[in-house]
């Protein structure tokens, strides 16, 4: 498969309707996270505002939120939330330059456009189609080359399922610049850690007796240690994911949510400290990687751009999002909020890691001789 | 239909092996959050444990916690990150009394067990399994009759799809006791309300011109206004979920999540904080419903005790749940943490509110004649 | 809600490219049920030929089936099966036009297309989309007014779950022209009929006594009676499903399957003979509604022309389809062969029909002031 | 993990209450394919009947059938269509040996049953339990080296999703004793020989140009061949999972149903002549793979013992089944029919296929030195 390569074709600016557009016009925020009336509200796409006569793309893009004049003058995607009393929050009800804001939504597909193109956007995720492991694989490698910075997503599902040794694999290998995951991701590593369960359940998927306790037994020994970093440091913990972000000094974020026991002490447990904590990482990522987790899965989705954001508008480029889940229903929804270099893969997380990790190797043993400097 | 009555039978404590049980042993807390080694992990069946020679039941039951000797002397199920220094903590490695614990799993089906009844137990959850919402009815009807406390939670898609009305109007009927839910809810019903779409879309599941930001501009026009009620009292809001909940002052909780736009003000974005919220009514709780929410459902599902608590024995009865889904496998996570007397329905939410709330009338009719006094 | 209405327009075949097409070519069939290199592969709009300088639109339109010259030189889709050695077979590459034969893809959008029409169609099944009953159930209301001929596929589900008296409302109130199902259809509702189980469950859910083996002695009692016809006319079943479409003289098709027990005697248990008689029914259908059957479901669906035809074009209009399943996977799978009105419901086969049937119900009330004769 | 072991040890028949069990009875079918009062409806299990003082196990055990006393005088379980007038059929409304029928459900317990062996029969299918592939991988070889035969019941999806590679690889290496499936599966196989696309999509998941109607070309062009088998000599046909069958003279069986294209030439059209040809191959399995098939996977499940026949009773021991599919409803629909050695993988099909292969490669690998003859 010759993967489509979408280049960043930068509106043209210099003709109509664009070249006539007026400024933007801003409003300060009349009280403490309040927005004036009126507010642009963002999409994930690229996006520019007219001011004194350039255009000008606001940094941190995501969707959901609003475009602020920064008090150093600069341009900035702020939460709502985030506005200060007299911030002045851009106004609009158009993306077509008329007020002047834009939204670029055709910038990938330029002059290539083709009904071709089109239609690989447009195909459905579904069970029945099959998964190019090798596209992906050369992705996930190419991107690593280029020292991005892949994000991954997960959810318990992954570590309950025999893939925890993938995911350690992929984290020693260098594919994972950060982890974000909630308590439970943690805790069932680190059940699985100290005493070879997850839930209760053996790595085959038998009951262990007193297995219903274990995580609560898990979750008290780390609490004990004061953290996870402690207790690996201590010897407490000697493998697993979270050992292995540890001791290769990859960070992580574990969000909080209702449903968690505990928690683990690195756990955010307030929900906007924990999106500010995500959306720092979310910013920097290029490239994002999805598996078993709606929750998760959508909160990131929801912050992150559908492209990486780049100071020269010829380096800015798709940001490729991996989406894996059971079922079509979450992996829709999670592929809606990306990019136009979205793959959507249903089936199981376990499969899912084995399988890729299998390419990836596979991947880099083609690619080495070649890679080799002479 | 005869719906089986599940008389609860406490165990014979005067005879062996429970008469010769030695008492159970506490042992204080190491730290704050932190427990002793070997402490009792609960469930959310009836437990007992032997002090001073008498079998004594824990208040607030609950699953995953532990038991504490209170500073008053009586005994309290607690959430381990709640238990400080110092506090008597229970210690035992088995349930069967043998060590002064002991979690009475059988009491719901005392003398009177039989295979059909262990059948019905059983009963797999299945979208083609009928589900005979005459029996969901009086059921309901019953808990009201008896002013018990009925606890709704709830997630978006229930107003997304078109089950507003029907949840308005078991609001106003009398069948809510406390709704439970996250920001969405509480969003999706106010842009409803103010707008008349949700998520963009109108009731009849067209996307309106500018819909996408419409649910910004809800969550905006309430954080001016400072509250869900004051937008209610100032009449900014004059209908939907939230407009019924205010005004009949049904008492709720919004747990805040990572995925939240926004937040609404009252929406608790601390999770331990919104976890003490939910489980001030899940004590309280004697009947539960849980709609297409998976995050909500396990999270209260984890808090909920499997009976209703009484301080009469012969009181305590199977807290009757409800969990309705779409998917067999949210419906199973729900219903696992269930009581003897859980319902599964996979279906569709707005169906499910629809069909109920005919069969709840329907009930009622036929009720009222014979509940009259002459 | 107004629904869109959808006018047919005949493409203009005075006007370039129509105008200057050549004729359609046709070869004759090199030998029983084997087809002409390149035979042209029916889809199911509607579709033309230039035979003569006229173009003429075959009778009997589906997809996935050939356009031959019939003896009596009309034109005619037929299944490749069906086509005899020396049969002459349309043989075009292009659906343009430009080979002589024209798919009419565009005709039923015509002058009045719109961007938020083409969203309309588009627009995603999904659990969390709010389904417009009242538009279902005027439709169908509609449909039985201008005596259409609508045709139910329903699967076994509908059986088991309670929705077996809503069937038969539908059935006796004059909604159902036609019924399509398999032996399984069959044999549940006549096992229901006789002992009051389906599957062995009893109407509430529960398992009875013996009750595995009852579809067995259903369909044995039935084997011993001659037919279905036959145990309805003895008293032998005096209730269900089958009983009202016998009663009713409503036609019905039951197709074998390898999954199937007994089978019924009116089951046609060759696939081929199966598909003719479905497809005499499909050839009349002016309405679909599918109920929790895929293999049914597709079959039909394959068979179905995304049209109700008649001889003058202005009559011509799109063949109103309802898929109703408990995923969207296989809503999607019936929604994709289906029409330019085709409607996904996303929910369990017996809230649907309790549903719907109360939405025509409170539709008949509506109209029948209305629709009185003065 | 050490698989459990399960020893079929036959009933105690000197022993109370079977010494003291009565005679079968039998009585005569009133007519062809009708079946007298009270007849037996068996079972998947070991069942015997008692006929003059001996306890006899009859031949070709499946489940929803009939136990008749054939003319050569021994007993055979047979579909009750195929029994003809005055056939001799047991008749018994119990299946404990007090009519002197007896069904063994507890012979692969013994006397080793455990709580504990129980539980994991019990173990619910889950997307979120962990797949041992480990131990698939040794029950699928140690199968091939018994020389048992190893039945296959394949979906199309199978073909779609990238799974034909492994698929042909399991056909080469020996692994397949027989394929069982349907028109489709030979259709988008072959499809794929010829046109490199399935449905008209590539192997990557892009549509081609024209593909729509690529599957009808494949069925031409295989009608005209006369065969599968025939194309595959002509070299019409050059590789793929029906090649691979052909060239390896393993049997297959395509058995017809509603949804078919065409049919392929080998494609058994009458679905009781179907039913026959597939029972043929039934009877022979030692061990069965379904993956990502309902209707034939049901089918066939309706069809298997839950044990593998032997003469002598030591040598009885349970089909191993293995059943993937993407939800747990399909799993468990097809595991609820199976062995008491039932694997249940909720997971992709080309996933499944990947991972098996890969494990059992590695399997072989290990076992080439132990097991080579010095």
């Amino acid at each position: 498969m010759t993967r489509p390569r979408f280049q960043y074709r930068p509106p043209n600016f210099d003709a109509p309707p664009l070249s006539g557009a007026p400024e933007a016009r801003f409003v300060p925020a009349p009280a403490d996270g309040v927005l004036p009336d009126g507010f642009f509200s963002t999409t994930n796409l690229p996006t520019y505002v007219k001011v004194g006569g350039a255009w000008r793309r606001p940094r941190l893009p995501r969707m959901d939120c609003v475009i602020v004049r920064a008090p150093q003058g600069d341009f900035v995607v702020a939460e709502p939330r985030k506005v200060s009393r007299g911030t002045p929050v851009a106004v609009a009800s158009t993306e077509d330059g008329s007020e002047g804001v834009y939204v670029h939504a055709e910038g990938f597909l330029g002059g290539r456009r083709s009904a071709n193109e089109f239609g690989f956007m447009q195909t459905e995720v579904s069970r029945e189609r099959p998964v190019d492991y090798g596209v992906l694989a050369q992705l996930l490698g190419e991107e690593k080359q280029r020292r991005g910075r892949i994000l991954w997503v997960v959810g318990p599902a992954l570590v309950h399922a025999r893939a925890r040794e993938d995911m350690i694999w992929f984290i020693e290998s260098g594919y994972v610049g950060v982890l974000l995951g909630g308590n439970a991701v943690g805790v069932h590593d680190l059940e699985a850690a100290m005493f070879g369960t997850t839930l209760g359940m053996s790595s085959t998927g038998e009951g262990v007796e007193g297995g219903h306790g274990l995580h609560m037994r898990a979750l008290n020994a780390i609490r004990r240690a004061g953290s996870i970093a402690a207790a690996v440091r201590s010897g407490l913990v000697t493998g697993g994911i979270m050992h292995a972000l540890v001791t290769h000094t990859v960070p992580f974020v574990l969000a909080g949510s209702i449903r968690d026991d505990g928690p683990l002490p690195e756990v955010i447990t307030d929900t906007l400290a924990a999106q500010d904590a995500m959306r720092l990482h979310t910013t920097q990522a290029t490239f994002a990687v999805f598996v078993a987790t709606a929750l998760h899965g959508i909160a990131v989705g929801n912050m992150l751009p559908a492209f990486v954001d780049a100071p020269a508008p010829d380096d800015v480029r798709p940001l490729t999002t991996i989406c894996v889940d059971q079922t079509e229903f979450v992996v829709n929804k999670l592929r809606d909020r990306g990019t136009h270099q979205a793959y959507g893969v249903v089936t199981n997380a376990q499969d899912f890691m084995h399988v890729l990790r299998f390419y990836v190797e596979r991947w880099e043993q083609a690619q080495t001789p070649a890679s080799l400097p002479r």
